[in-house]
């Protein structure tokens, strides 16, 4: 069945009203949505921020009391049917008497997936689910993998030279872009509920990882550091007050190491396995379930290595600087085993390309990520 | 004095034309002419060929006999006034009677520099110096790099993945770009007077190195050889009769190895030199007296790196492929020492960026290049 011109365009206008929830939402999905009678929009709204109202209910209270009889309701995902932080929204739905619903997505929660739509076609409303599927799906990918695979949606994040470097031999890598690139990387923190790095990376380049300005999110500073090494003498330690620090350790560590750590007021999480890769699985599956929606990893090089080797990276974003280092012994911004042979490499997928003053950023997604 | 918009005007069109003979007239500079009366182009050439007519001379004929006295000549480089192929352009130009003379720039060529400028002003014609200054010295900095320094322009090219990978740890490398990148390399190539590789990347890729579909220039494939251990079966040796191979070595080849690709077809340079970076500065200083304006650098890492130390680059295309191959051990575009700090990296400058397909490239010139 085609698929009409106007329930896009609707729906369209759905998807931009959810995106306005990025960053204040999560754990929850963005929603949007769009009540139209006549062919008229009057009421819209989107889920705003994470207790409050879901999109239905704003876009209902939108409508000002005017009758929605009749009318066709947009909802770019499944409205839910269940008591959680609100009352469910397929109630409120079927008190408003709409002839229509259209959705662009089934909830990919568990406890509503296709349930919701169901109800509605039981009361004798018709549904068409499908209008702008794709774009609805990108938009709550990184929900969509929560929900489904219990680990937090993984952007990894990197600046190189022109000449693929990450860092000169002696791991120097202030500053290969330039300000507004390092500017768009603290917006895309303010978007996530962590920024992780190796303990190599903060042994060698003692870094903050707060986001300034601030975003709509605080992202924890999380440090992949097996043997507990972060020194309490480190600056994000000393920032501790600014952002939570979240070390991931290995039964390994050293217990006094482990004990000065949680001392210094860092959330300690034990990773277990028994290689890095294990580890990594099992710390992501922590902090998916404890809520983490989106979790960006800045580096180092053995990082974003493992996470590679291991198909963890979901989103990546690139920024190059029209500069060149050299260098034999320099860093390469991806490291661990890599693939043997160029036709194994990995193609992003929906890539877009931005310039930050002569920095550029190529943005693209993995194509194993959603 | 500010430079009159009408003179930049015509000088523009001048430099378009000289643009034309791109590839036809190495060793030569790119010139163009243009003839103005009453703010009317009435006649217009360029240099099109090595050993043909030069600008001034085309423009002339173009005018088709038109009376040119009192009008204004723009030629985009300084009109030559020895005997050289062709008679010299002072006399021609001279011969029309024209009120002034603008010229974008100085020959830098030492029979020339100034002499030409001179005779013109000599004979009571108002010469002006300058307009389009800037982009006629970008036009012919190869010419002028091989008039100044006898060393031709050398251009870099690679092509790398996302994270920085030129090849992956076992050398694959096949291919990284997209085969509109791939074309736009054989473009580049056919407007050069050899492209060179390191006997590495021979050996790891056997490449053809020729240019397809053929350009304005056959290019000499030209390996960097110290040890001369091209092999006899490789296929740059198999077509030799396509396009020249000229072997860069050391004093310190086996001589029966010398003999062999002698014997081959090859042409061998002995490079002078107790180093890598001593012999490439002997070997670029021989193309340059050889007649060579143009080398395109196409790898590997080692060679890329030997240049890049010595700062012999001066200009880079850089192609970068939204693929990821990920490894520790894989190979960097730039090998070499490289620079330790970070901000010690060499800014490029004019860079643009051009897509092909899914390829992105960024070029753009050292900041010691001009």
């Amino acid at each position: 069945m085609a698929i009409a011109d106007e329930d896009q365009r609707f729906m369209r206008r759905a998807l931009a009203l959810a995106e306005q929830g990025r960053g204040f939402v999560e754990p929850n999905p963005m929603v949007g949505c769009v009540i139209v009678k006549d062919d008229q929009i009057i009421g819209e709204g989107f889920h705003e921020k994470f207790g409050g109202p879901h999109a239905e209910i704003n876009a209902i209270a939108n409508a000002g009391g005017a009758s929605l009889e009749g009318s066709t309701v947009y909802v770019s995902l499944e409205p839910c049917c269940h008591h959680g932080k609100t009352p469910p929204c397929t109630d409120a739905l079927l008190k408003i008497k709409p002839s229509r619903v259209v959705i662009a997505m089934q909830d990919p929660f568990p406890k509503v997936q296709g349930s919701g739509i169901q109800l509605l076609v039981q009361s004798g409303i018709q549904v068409s689910v499908g209008a702008c599927g794709d774009e609805a799906a990108r938009l709550n990918a990184p929900f969509a993998k929560v929900q489904q695979r219990s680990k937090p949606w993984v952007i990894a994040k990197w600046a190189m030279t022109l000449d693929g470097k990450l860092a000169t031999s002696s791991g120097s890598s202030k500053w290969i872009s330039g300000e507004a690139a390092r500017a768009e990387v603290h917006r895309i923190r303010g978007f996530c509920d962590g920024v992780m790095v190796g303990s190599g990376t903060v042994k060698l380049d003692d870094p903050l990882l707060t986001t300034r300005p601030p975003g709509p999110r605080t992202a924890a500073r999380i440090i992949f550091d097996s043997q507990a090494t972060l020194s309490p003498s480190s600056r994000l330690i000393e920032t501790i007050a600014d952002a939570p620090v979240v070390v991931a350790v290995s039964s390994t560590a050293r217990s006094e190491r482990l004990e000065r750590l949680a001392h210094a007021g860092c959330k300690l999480i034990l990773c277990e396995g028994n290689d890095h890769a294990e580890r990594m699985e099992n710390f992501l599956c922590q902090l998916g379930a404890q809520g983490m929606t989106n979790v960006l990893v800045e580096g180092g090089s053995q990082l974003l290595g493992l996470l590679w080797d291991t198909r963890q990276i979901d989103e990546v974003y690139t920024f190059i600087a029209p500069k060149i280092a050299g260098g034999t012994d320099a860093i390469s911004p991806i490291g661990g085993r890599g693939v043997l042979n160029m036709e194994q490499a990995t193609n992003l997928v929906r890539t877009d390309l931005q310039s930050y003053q002569e920095t550029i950023c190529l943005h693209g997604f993995t194509d194993f990520s959603l």
